[in-house]
């Protein structure tokens, strides 16, 4: 068990994701809800000395200026995906979360998140390095606050357009130098908030497409500083069928000839993704798996839609056409009616809970055995399900 | 690679799974399919010393009186599942292979199968001993006309009435001495064959739901003879999909609170099933693994239909009710369109493969490691298809 | 506009479908909801002087002791298919209807429905004429102390399990013995509540497969009294999806070879249609209309199972295989997920408001130009849904 | 019934609908195929007077120059869409066509269509007037030669770039004027050869998305000619289900909140419509019928996408999401999986019968009457399939 709190601070800490998990958190610890969804609460993982639910406190950085409650009631007016009363309950400590929530960075987040924000976030006008000191300074404070024995940041903000790596350097040392001199700085918002949270030691977990962390220069200041991170990109719906189901065909010899996916939702992802520019970081982090789990190419079509009427129920409907026998075509079809925001709330908790319990345990790096959370999991080739989640157990297995 | 050729004979021989298995071996071995389907063929199994297609001859037993060609045919006729050219093209060795085709035995068949027989067929009356001993003559004929170094009798006709297993007698000697007494011997046909299969010391598949080998007192037979054996019900469409899926929910803590699954098909097997005698046999093989996997036992349904139009395409729909985070119910459904022969076929091929490479290696008893393959495998409680596939590649590199 | 108040008398109160539309008249009232779901709401049936909400006033009998309120809260609870917001707002009304409840009838209910019912309405012991002439008193007690114009009873209860038809005199004379012969009557109470309505001048709707007032017997009854019915069973989701559909294939000449719908859900209507003796009735009315439409029959499949956790949510896969040209076969599939109340309840208060108009029309007899809104319509052979829809667009351009 | 022969005239002659087309009336001739999928063969149209299948002689324009029997055997090759037997009994049939098929222009019809072209329709370098006397003189010989009564020209080539309707003068005389100053002259190939057409008095459907005959100038030609045209793109799936479906959801007051439709198919059709200036004219025609249907705009997508692995078969997946009683949303789903070309072939087929009927009859300028087989009917703002369909009964009981 963890001695001592443990601060979770959310970049995006008022979006869907942030308020279904501080949701969560909440009724966790009152014992409102069973262990649905959560990962790190099967039995397998029960005697490996987790931190308890009650030992975490939660933080985090927000461009729109909106309260804690009222979007997480959205989830119940636009989406009728979280039961009210069971928001009711919980309104008294999200109103109380209000005042940890710190005005965000819009450095490099493209105009449509820009749009978004609120005067607070667009009266800041800072270079990299000052984003990233006022980042560092809102989490010691909070840490200090708060008595926190370590602070997990965790990216559930909106994706940002995507940022090519290969320009960047290598190397911490010459990144660093390019995040002084602000014009020839590229580094999105995501990766300036992993950089302030590596620099203090704290571990820093990127649930998104963004760029967080993904550059080999921001790992070498995670092992330098010996701390910890991992993304990108829950792997939460569509794409979690496609590394369970992708195997089979593999496994079983059935020739993919296409795979398409297509997805509807209406949430404030949504309207993110509708941005091209924003959704091509989606588009491919979703498409990737298929050629590695196959050993070959098919043909694919990943769209993600923007439908106002579904709010936070993403609705994915893949069609797969495979060669069987003797050359005969059939065909697979799946349709997955989920809830976004619920479907990704309990693995932040459990990444986070992982994390801490990684910390703990003194593992620095990329904690790849976490990939099978991630649809792009930073360092790990593997994209089966099952391969990835015998990793995570591989590692509980050596805790005991 | 195998010195010597090899036989398959087939309980079954014109059905649908033994006719396209039969097109298949032929096509294989004159250059004409792609390895589509086919798990031996996969480059991870490539260099264990697999016998060559061209190193197995096929015979078998059937109780109507049909031609190969003409039942292969109606695979285009009735259900445009096998490109007629395909077919035309194998038309010779198909009707060479009539010659190999003997009369099967209708003991304990039940009211439906025997329905379909022909006069041959209906004209045998003998009791279990002498059905047994009448298919080791026909096998014993088989091996030395054909020059044969082994033989794998493969189960694939049609579903028995279910068999009770717990009246029957755990040991080879006792359940011997019942079956020298016709009037206590509830032995379906299917575990005749397998007796006469073992007591020869030839291999033995079940790829059906009937009772084959499943009693422990055959397994004895089967051991003390050093041969092997290994079943029951080939894993193809529907539940193979529950195999690969329900692992998904259960690591990711996802509740399912029912899973229904509604199939419909039109061939032969369909007409049998319709018998509710045979379905029942059927039906709990499918639904049986939900929860070994999941650990708990969700509402479930498993229809099977006959529904003519349909042929040997098998259209499954499932409906998977869960509930997420929070409480919140969500919903999984696929729509499955494979053609029952055309993915059962291969999997015959690849376990003949798999078993006479077992033989070469001196395996005897069960073939667990062949756990993949079926709905109810024997011997084997894990049901995760991801690691049954993880034991047959042990067993590969074992080899190595 | 009707000059006074009319009653709506549910037989069913506190079931799901009239707990519902109860809902729905009070929100009605109140301004609380739009008029999505209401046919009657639509433009063109705005000038024919049809009734006001507010002119309606509620009564019912039910044979379990239950509260209004609390069977309505069900709907969010087991179904989050109500707004509980809105329940909550429509409680005090809810709460006054209570007291206009009565306790039905259990004559012939079958002894699945009988199990359903509470202790006051197992302690009537009473023949047919006995139970005919309690239902009455209930009514005209309600007519009198609410000073009703005219009363409207709607068959909203469970389905009874099926009576045949043939067996039944075709005179009311004949009929009337019966019933007075308590050992000889097969009538089941639908059938009672319907002689009571009518014998009373009021109006009888049956929204249920059960008998009702289907009896050519009875339909003579409401001719000789100048009074009005309609049946029955409720057209709301699958069937309804049927009437639109097969009469595409049928104006194309796409020839369907076979029609499967396999419906799944939890309310307590599926609990009764889990006895075989009740679902017949149901399945019957689902599967009949195909062959009127495509004038052919082609091979249909309907199942009903219960699947609790999909509590009011009622799911139906439908599959379609039919022949284009060339012979080529082509798949229609549909999946409906609709909840089942409030599929219903808008329909009923639309019956009502129809009805009410017809009544004020003087239109005695049958009411065929509400065909539209059921599975099988009394009396009229169209299954067409746009047919049948202009025949109450006729009937409504007939009283402008 | 057609006292002398009738000449069918295909513009896109050797296409996947013109090919299917072809074998399908050579098998009418030859009493090969039932009536599975022709309107015109429903009794109900059968002692109007209609023309024989032997009345009719084909012939057509081509850009590409390919053997019609091998476009019709793609059919079996690529998609397993036509059976092979049939095809080989029609070769010797087919074999004949291909000298009645003379080079089409590429006039306006985009580069896409452009690089489908053969070197002898790329060796035409003509004026628009050029090409429609060209057009005109390929279908004197064609009714010379085969000594025609009148000749049916229908447009089922690739759909061209959309062209806007505004700019185009609306009188015929003004048109005239245009096509003579060839660098002022919008018309695309579509409408080239409508006017070819309807100068010589001959009729002309217009299958596709393209111009064709839609401007009102060119409706003034052929009523100033004294002959008949109609149009525009063949509704043969999805939105043939929509013109089906959405009366529904207007008629019970379903309030659809979004519709969205997803379509996948790997013919030419497909390979043309990957230019997104063709797709645009697709997509308006699919999309805009439901805001007449519903009565408001709900919010829409349509997608149209090249998979090649699906040749000929046409998927499509629609989710429609619609508002219930109380406010609560519901689903309808529905997966269509439809072979393009056989669906639109028996259409073809049938508006060249109608239109010759009414030839005969002596109907001159647009057909209404046709409405139900087309996406965009000209002239008519009904889109109700059901009543459209009733134009077409109507028409014919005129003709009794």
């Amino acid at each position: 068990m963890a001695r001592s709190k443990i601060g979770i601070w959310f970049v995006g800490a008022k979006g869907g994701v942030a308020s279904t998990a501080t949701v969560g958190l909440i009724a966790l610890k009152k014992g409102l809800i069973t262990s649905a969804g959560l990962v790190s609460e099967l039995p397998r993982f029960q005697d490996i000395g987790m931190a308890a639910w009650n030992d975490f406190t939660i933080g985090g950085h927000e461009i729109r200026e909106v309260g804690s409650f009222d979007e997480a009631w959205r989830m119940h007016t636009e989406s009728r995906a979280i039961d009210p009363a069971l928001l009711t309950r919980c309104k008294g400590d999200l109103d109380k979360l209000d005042k940890h929530i710190k005005t965000g960075t819009l450095l490099n987040v493209g105009s449509t998140i820009e749009c978004l924000a609120g005067p607070a976030a667009r009266r800041h006008s800072e270079s990299p390095r000052e984003a990233i000191e006022r980042v560092k300074a809102d989490l010691k404070t909070f840490a200090s606050e708060q008595q926190l024995a370590h602070v997990i940041v965790v990216n559930v903000a909106s994706t940002e357009p995507a940022v090519a790596l290969a320009p960047l350097p290598d190397r911490w040392a010459e990144l660093k130098k390019q995040i002084d001199k602000p014009r020839r700085c590229p580094l999105p918002a995501s990766s300036l908030y992993a950089i302030a949270a590596l620099e203090l030691g704290y571990s820093y977990i990127n649930f998104t497409p963004s760029l967080g962390s993904a550059a080999p220069a921001i790992d070498e200041l995670a092992r330098e500083r010996g701390t910890r991170h991992m993304g990108h990109d829950g792997k939460t719906g569509e794409t979690l069928l496609k590394s369970v189901l992708a195997p089979m065909f593999a496994k079983r010899n059935l020739q993919v000839m296409s795979w398409v996916g297509h997805n509807i939702f209406g949430n404030m992802d949504a309207k993110v993704l509708d941005d091209p520019a924003n959704k091509q970081a989606k588009v491919t982090s979703k498409d990737r798996l298929l050629g590695q789990i196959l050993g070959y190419t098919p043909q694919t079509l990943v769209s993600i839609e923007r439908i106002e009427s579904m709010g936070d129920w993403k609705t994915a409907w893949d069609h797969v056409h495979f060669t069987g026998f003797l050359g005969t075509p059939m065909t697979f079809q799946f349709i997955w009616q989920g809830c976004d925001s619920l479907l990704a709330a309990p693995l932040v908790l459990d990444l986070i809970r992982f994390t801490e319990r990684a910390w703990r345990a003194g593992e620095t790096g990329l904690l790849k055995f976490l990939c099978s959370f991630f649809k792009s999991p930073l360092g790990v080739a593997e994209h089966d399900f099952g391969i990835q989640f015998q990793m995570l157990e591989a590692w509980a297995a050596g805790l005991k």
